[in-house]
């Protein structure tokens, strides 16, 4: 089973929380609430709650075996944390698994990490994507290697099927 | 005295259009409020409403002579209705005043009208901003051509007065 670190701040997209983190859960994994401040209360746009287990400072990529982004203007609150920038470039360097979905592209970009790649996201940030270097495709669910991404909420089951087969084979 | 486009959507940052608007209706100036849907009500952050006047299909550049763009996340909603990025750029283009603030710039960047332009913006958006092929100042205000912008609400008294001048000498 895997130990999943899970990013996110104040006015994340909270089916983009819930949904995935459900999923991952029901098969057993573990998650792991990364933020700015621990034991702080963030809550999505729908005010579903969420705990912040360890601090951003404290959080180290080898601790845990993925890093799942949900959406939403967390991303947005969270690029400007050089730590949650850093810890995110690493993620995305160590080849572990990286699923991003909607708006989380927004970090990778202040992390410097897409030039060559193939991602997705909402499409509010198309322009920004393309101009990081990615290629942004326009589909439910994007693999590039170990970063797995979505558009928006209506891509869930799709971003929840290839997340958990990552997962088996990461 | 000048007819002024303000272009918003929900969650713009209240104070970012209440005291520039305040500022220039004083000055005798004109707001007229763009938006999707002519005569719907768009909520600030902090809930003010500002009811739209004409919608975006219906707005033409001839008709206006500067443009303001107040942050908060409505930037990151208009900039996916192509009407708004085709009218931004064609303001931008047409060499009238555009005074953008916050998270304002990420229209300009969908509208690809930043490269070679120096301009700031709040931080978040600051490496898509460069990626853009823009300057980015971090600066109380910074003004290019037609172009003026600031960071954020601290930055409002010297965003009015830039603005209020170039009004006066666009």
């Amino acid at each position: 089973m895997s130990v999943i670190a899970v990013l996110v701040d104040n006015l994340f997209e909270d089916v983009e929380y819930i949904k995935p983190a459900s999923a991952f859960k029901n098969k057993g994994h573990e998650l792991i609430h990364i933020g700015i401040n621990k034991g702080s209360v963030v809550k999505g746009k729908k005010d579903t709650a969420v705990i912040i287990d360890p601090d951003i400072e404290k959080s180290h990529v080898d601790d845990f075996d993925a890093l799942l982004i949900p959406g939403g203007y967390s991303p947005d609150i969270l690029r400007i944390n050089e730590n949650v920038v850093k810890f995110t470039r690493e993620f995305v360097e160590s080849g572990k698994p990286v699923f991003a979905i909607c708006h989380a592209p927004q970090i990778l970009i202040t992390a410097k990490v897409l030039k060559g790649r193939k991602i997705t996201g909402w499409k509010s940030i198309k322009q920004d994507i393309i101009n990081a270097g990615a290629q942004y495709l326009d589909q439910e669910v994007v693999e590039d290697g170990n970063i797995i991404s979505s558009r928006y909420p209506g891509d869930i089951p799709e971003f929840i099927k290839a997340t958990l087969e990552k997962l088996k084979n990461p």
